[in-house]
């Protein structure tokens, strides 16, 4: 039986547990100022070509969002997001715990466009009762997104420029960004995403990490006293070389990008398993989250061996389900779920 | 010229005001624990056939729509609105400053019905990551709508019972509950209202108070240290009488229905000339808000005269449009309008 | 019986009744952006010498606190103010409920000085921890205090000297300001609290108002977006005329002043009745509360006849109680109260 | 050098590091519903004689302490702490950041007592404007406090029976509870707490582990939904299992008091050097942290080769400082250090 449902599924990438052992009894300041925290922050302003960046190491993903955006809005500002984003549908209403209103934008496969931020930033302004209402500071995207599609450059460079005419931060929420980074048709990198965003975060959790998302705070105005925020917000860990040490070695010799890397072709495998077999993607994901939509009375032959994510009920008896892979899949166990899969 | 923007154009039914002038040397406990305030309440449980209830007297309605959610919800609980609800749109995110997020429903006239409800607490209840997702915790309802529009009792009575089915309290916003409840076809009444839902208001600024909102509270649940809550969130004001008095005033005699009915009836003539003019409206309001959509050519001869709001563009140069009338509304300036119209 | 328990045991002064009645029925525009409200703004920026402030009315003084403080802090910052300050004690946790510590000093009559504020803030820079501590963004002074105390010119000074150093905002709560400014051997004005201050109020509800203070704004840092905070946090009323016509009556020929005075003096005859009589003051007031320490078996017989507050208990069974004149003391009840007290 | 400036020095006991090793590709369920949490869980309630308690793993401290008291509070309750407790001083506002006054009674050594929380209620209760203060909901306190002091048993009992009688929950942070049960002289357990609090936590991040707590709910009242709250607040990690399988290791065969029991002797061999030096010690601490006052000359040589936390600065040119050990202090270094101190 093989998980097919998560990229969480597994601990950490043996490097990284490797590294935990080695440095277990050496002593070091707590709160993330530590040398190994130190070391992999300047690892990652230099690989994001963002000499002046700031950079944090918080533990997870709705961790970091909420920090970033309540550390960034004053009280009366909303956070633009697709209407299907981690922030507005799966952080239990985090955003809005501290005080937020996410302001959603329709889309099918996660991704917005500077079109649509740039009209509801023109309908604030333009309405009369524009006091009354939420006003837009920052738009959050993923990439990829929760549909496990990516931005174009193009794309974002639009985004990041329809946000610097309207005064909105554009924050990139990376909790795969990994997968993103090395997936065929990629058109981004981490140089580009540093120039075009005001903050963003490369994530290590779902990529390979016990636990541990790097945010990278470019704008200067957004970096005064964000560790009082982490803290605050309980994201400070007391041994916070626990993160920093992992990311040294996620960005050691590359490993974060050859292992979600791997995880892109075992899901790609995947993916033509279900083309082939007939059956229609919800998204043409080119990452590790594969999307097809499978007849129920299959899904109830495959859930028998293997698990998946349900996403959503479908016309025709049939459903929206997810595949996931992870550094951790291996491609002999995604052949024998092939192989299965020629029986349903 | 004449105002049809809106319903709180004026000051106060001269009654009000009177009231305050021949009550205003009398020395009074402050925080709306006067014999006033407490009258007042009598009057309001008495007419709502509730004589446990409990009723506290707020300064408006964002006051009393942020502090009656906020008292009821537990953090990780969020409250089901039409998408077009006053605390989704028109409170500058007056919840979610409170913590919780606002969940919508799509509505053409405001309404939401028992099955949408049901509905979202069934896909919250099922879906596999329920913990991750905010829990609905709490119904809100205006009546009339925003667009005027007005539940039937059958509606309301459903709402109601799904709403106990599901564990949610149910909430009506009444900022205009006179003119709803003395609309043409209307079947609700206070007593009904009072049954059916946990928690309410009886709307006084925009029915011809200077300002003031009664809350009433049946379900004993909700009941506990709500003063706590009104004068935590700045709602408490120190000469609390100044709300008592004039709620006294507006409900002797039926005073608070007399004039919300006169309100309905300059609508109403409002109504008539914009149909014959061959005018489509929006929603077929039938309360003292009426949304008309007027070709934009003719809006900028209107507004040389008269106001109105502005609610939105729609399609073939058109728009709807907003005229109110209130407790003020004189009758001569309704016909002159209407004789103005002719012309355009 | 005579209420000296508090100064909003009354109406508002007539003057303002009036002004209500005779404005009535002038239609205006809602939310305080009438006439009436940008006359009152401007004859304020006026007597304050400062024409670039901006000036908002709110509707109580909790609701002015939690709005400016909310509406300057970052999420990890707090406000300084006195132990006994209203914020502190008494709004029923108003700011902490939007986020923020109070982070309090000790003080007997409600006085904070220059030199505590230094010292809170320069302990915060020195603490090792001190991200892991709320970092001190406001000093909260109320004037007169919240025990009638009133502040020296070089005292407000010297505060807001080292506000100006240490990068703190200073936030003067003026509830009962018009009592400090005409009080015997106030060295203040307006002129120099606008000119010290980043922001403060000048209060109406417990100096002659039905309701309303009048936030005034000299920062420019501060200014941007406030009218957001307002409705936000539901100060913002649809008939925001009422508080405008107050004001601008209230400042018409020195109205303010001149009642504030009158309940001064009224207060200082109190004052020396307590004095003869041997009874000791908890703190030596100039202002309109004064606050004797008398024998608990005599307040038995006071209070069969008067009201006033009960502050604290007192060593030899006596107790600090308050006594209160507003604008409406009527000198013949004053003289009565001392009549009467000369047989207890 | 030897840095004894805290407990969170080094990574974890090798034993955990291990067990993470061992388990790494073992596929599992996500955010905590895997089985090595829920065997943790098990162990738990077992090892404190609660069998329906509910066991939460959470990330750290702060997390776990914001969770708890926003889940547990309405909006207008506070939390009573000791004025040196955790929540109140170190946590940059983390509760009040939930809305939540930390309201704080004096104490020396971080105890406080029945006596002092039974006056704070009645206080509250007898006050005439207990609406306008904020309500007392639930006592925190900590044990070992951050001066290393531990309750009684009977001190405990006392707490818990006032809090009963007052309708007040009462909370146990137990960050370092195992160098607390392990302490000499120390009269409570596990199955003493957890029949006496509502609900506390097993500290990991300063007992050996990585990071992580185990929040335990005893009370009914306080389960419903917790893991909602756990997810809002960002504290649920996607691989929960990194906190269950340090907790199972932990808990194995008593490792978690051996090792802290091995840091409680360490931190005597400390105490008794001071002593022996002839320094005061400001808290007469029995656990693993250690309060000497020291000459500040010496501690400028002291600091030229270890680590240590300063406290306060303390009359006499001397300074209050902390000493702390770990599972992970060596005897050898301590018995270096001590030698060393007879040179100073």
């Amino acid at each position: 039986m093989t998980a097919f449902n998560c990229d969480y599924a597994e601990g950490a990438h043996e490097k990284l547990l490797k590294a935990l052992m080695d440095t277990n009894l050496v002593q070091t300041p707590g709160y993330g100022e530590d040398a190994y925290c130190y070391a992999a922050a300047e690892q990652i302003k230099k690989i994001c070509g963002a000499p002046d960046a700031d950079v944090h190491f918080l533990v997870g993903g709705t961790q970091a969002n909420l920090t970033v955006i309540s550390a960034a809005l004053r009280p009366h500002q909303g956070v633009i997001s697709a209407g299907c984003g981690h922030i507005s549908v799966h952080e239990t209403g985090a955003i809005e715990a501290t005080g937020h209103k996410v302001l959603t934008l329709p889309t099918l496969d996660g991704k917005i466009t500077a079109a649509q931020v740039k009209a509801v930033y023109e309908s604030h302004i333009r309405d009369s009762s524009y006091e009354h209402m939420v006003k837009p500071g920052m738009v959050y995207i993923s990439n990829p997104t929760e549909y496990g599609a990516i931005y174009e450059k193009e794309e974002l460079t639009a985004l990041s420029q329809t946000c610097r005419e309207c005064g909105l931060y554009l924050y990139l929420d990376g909790a795969r960004l990994g997968y993103g980074l090395t997936a065929s048709g990629n058109t981004l990198d981490l140089l580009t995403i540093a120039a075009l965003c005001d903050v963003f975060y490369i994530g290590g959790t779902k990529c390979g990490a016990l636990c541990g998302e790097a945010v990278v705070i470019t704008n200067p105005v957004l970096k005064p006293d964000f560790r009082y925020l982490i803290k605050q917000k309980g994201g400070m860990l007391a041994k916070g070389r626990l993160l920093g040490i992992q990311f040294l070695e996620l960005l050691r010799d590359d490993l974060y990008f050859q292992i979600c890397s791997h995880a892109n072709q075992m899901a790609l495998m995947l993916k033509e398993g279900f083309v082939r077999k007939g059956w229609e993607l919800y998204v043409d994901s080119v990452t590790n989250q594969q999307f097809p939509i499978i007849p129920n009375e299959i899904l109830t032959k495959i859930e028998a061996e293997h698990t998946f994510s349900h996403i959503m009920s479908f016309s025709g008896d049939r459903s929206v389900v997810r595949f996931c892979t992870s550094w951790a899949t291996a491609e002999p166990d995604v052949r024998e779920f092939l192989k299965d899969m020629k029986e349903w």
